[in-house]
């Protein structure tokens, strides 16, 4: 067992830097392209099988020798389970056809039980423990980004909606945060006890809040999470809030045992300000697209950059894209495992 | 003449925080759909319409009192006077139907002189100027953000195209972006000598950089603006890097007198990085939707926390959304007018 990943995030010292990377498993890979039309359903049919689940899984730790696996899945799994309509439509992303708009949707929500109504995520848990090698993160949605999808319908731009609830209906606003965030709790909790030996929470959102606003709207719900999970298991927490490079005086307060960066920062101005934790991050996934020699030398300067962290995970800022060659996704994980050994 | 806004842009003692918004002439605002309406042809035909121009650049000064007007038009005018074709599609934005992709398609770009090529953006600074008692902003997008639009052929989301660039071909990159630059300098010189009191320069996608990519693809180009226009006028410039919180310590480098804030950090944090700069912004554009007695409140502390400034020039943090209600507009200038009278 490869525990290196688990160590960083607790800050121990470890004999060099563990990579995973943000949608490692995913469209960029052909061996992903062939499951996913292998088994010809939706991207929702993908999601919830776990023969599959699991083969994809392991695609980039396999291909790769990636220090960590992350849970094939998606965010709004849970959205679905808690009663609501979900689909995913080619180019648009993901569609809740009903968005939320009153206190009678919000009471109509359920706070679904994970292993009555997903048990499709713990099954693939299961049977990914039983193959790796390396840790398994589970992973569920923050419930601020979580709320954004439910207000608006989708996807947006501005996000009108949401940001009209938080501040015109505050009552409806916080009583649909909570139960997104009691389903939000349980789903983690019941990933950690089936196995997932690390928790990331991703904030894809967070960025598009003022300050004042993310303190009061996005990050109670956060801590609130994350304080239920430590009752419960020690399994190491990763908060990640996209875009969120004027929050991390809030993120620091979130509890999680490490903070995710997107590329918008130095990591080394980062560091200095995210006191006892680890850092994991933040090459900007288009860098992929340097050249081998260019992009070496951006790891081995980001490598440097890092080495006054409590730990580091070394990680894209954000998801690797589809374009992206795989061939440089190996070298990637390849100069951080050589420039990195101590 | 009302100076205040031109005053808080030197670091100036003013009587109180002026205030104009981004967009300010645009589509939330009835009298501008009217003028829009009136003419038939496309957002562009409107663009070249002196006339209407001036009518829409008035409106938010008349109806609401803003402390300056800014010039109607659209940061991609030189774009299309650089010999390429130029659309815009319904619910799509700008187009290039022939983005930039070669050194042939680089050197085919013309530098377009103002006068010859941009008359009705000349003439219409002349009529706002026998018009106006507030001061006049012209205006121009940044090199990197018109780059931006160019190479991707129109917005985009993860400026794939654009970095790919960058990264794989880096000479054509800045060949490209010296043209760019020579292009913007001489519409922005051309439009002080016409009369503009003060030039903001966008930089709306500055934020999708890295600091390290922005340091040496973006900031050069504003650099150089900046520095041809210091040797001709000594209007107040403005530069505003959307999203660009983690880049301060770059931008205070660009030469500006005052630096634009987007929303997402707290003016207070802001002013402490930015040295010897005024500065403007920041109120979350969507904030204008709180309730009247919520929004003063905010706007009050957002005066509050950005006294240590050596000016403020009172702003959102992104253009106005169209949605907005007009009179919560009425209401975001006259607090700031109210609750600034030194």
């Amino acid at each position: 067992m490869n525990d290196t990943f688990l160590k960083a995030c607790r800050g121990e010292k470890t004999d060099y830097t563990p990579i995973w990377i943000m949608r490692q498993a995913g469209r960029y890979l052909p061996q992903y392209l062939e499951v996913r039309a292998r088994g010809k359903g939706t991207f929702l049919d993908l999601c919830k099988d776990p023969a599959r689940c699991t083969e994809v899984t392991l695609q980039p730790v396999d291909i790769f020798g990636m220090d960590a696996a992350i849970l094939f899945s998606d965010i709004l799994i849970p959205m679905e389970a808690m009663g609501l309509t979900l689909e995913f439509q080619e180019g648009r992303g993901p569609v809740f056809p009903n968005p939320i708009q009153s206190e009678k949707d919000v009471e109509a929500l359920i706070i679904p039980d994970p292993t009555a109504t997903m048990p499709f995520v713990l099954k693939t848990i299961k049977l990914l423990r039983a193959e790796l090698k390396v840790p398994l993160i589970g992973f569920s949605g923050a419930p601020f980004t979580l709320a954004t999808y439910l207000i608006e319908g989708g996807s947006s731009k501005v996000f009108l909606q949401t940001k009209k609830m938080m501040f015109q209906a505050p009552e409806l606003y916080h009583h649909l945060l909570e139960k997104i965030s009691r389903c939000t709790s349980l789903y983690l909790q019941a990933q950690a006890k089936t196995g997932a030996q690390a928790l990331q929470i991703f904030d894809s959102w967070a960025g598009i809040l003022a300050p004042c606003d993310y303190a009061r709207f996005a990050l109670p719900y956060v801590q609130s999470i994350i304080s239920d999970l430590r009752r419960m298991t020690d399994v190491p927490i990763i908060y990640f809030a996209n875009n969120g490079s004027t929050l991390i005086e809030h993120t620091v307060t979130a509890g999680a045992d490490v903070l995710g960066l997107d590329w918008r920062i130095n990591i080394k101005n980062a560091i200095m300000r995210v006191g006892n934790h680890a850092v994991q991050g933040n090459l900007d996934p288009i860098a992929l697209f340097l050249p081998e020699k260019d992009l070496k030398n951006r790891i081995k300067k980001l490598l440097e950059d890092a080495r006054g962290a409590k730990g580091h995970i070394f990680n894209l800022g954000h998801g690797v894209v589809p374009q992206t060659p795989p061939e440089q996704v190996r070298i990637a994980v390849d100069a951080v495992h050589e420039f990195s050994v101590r």
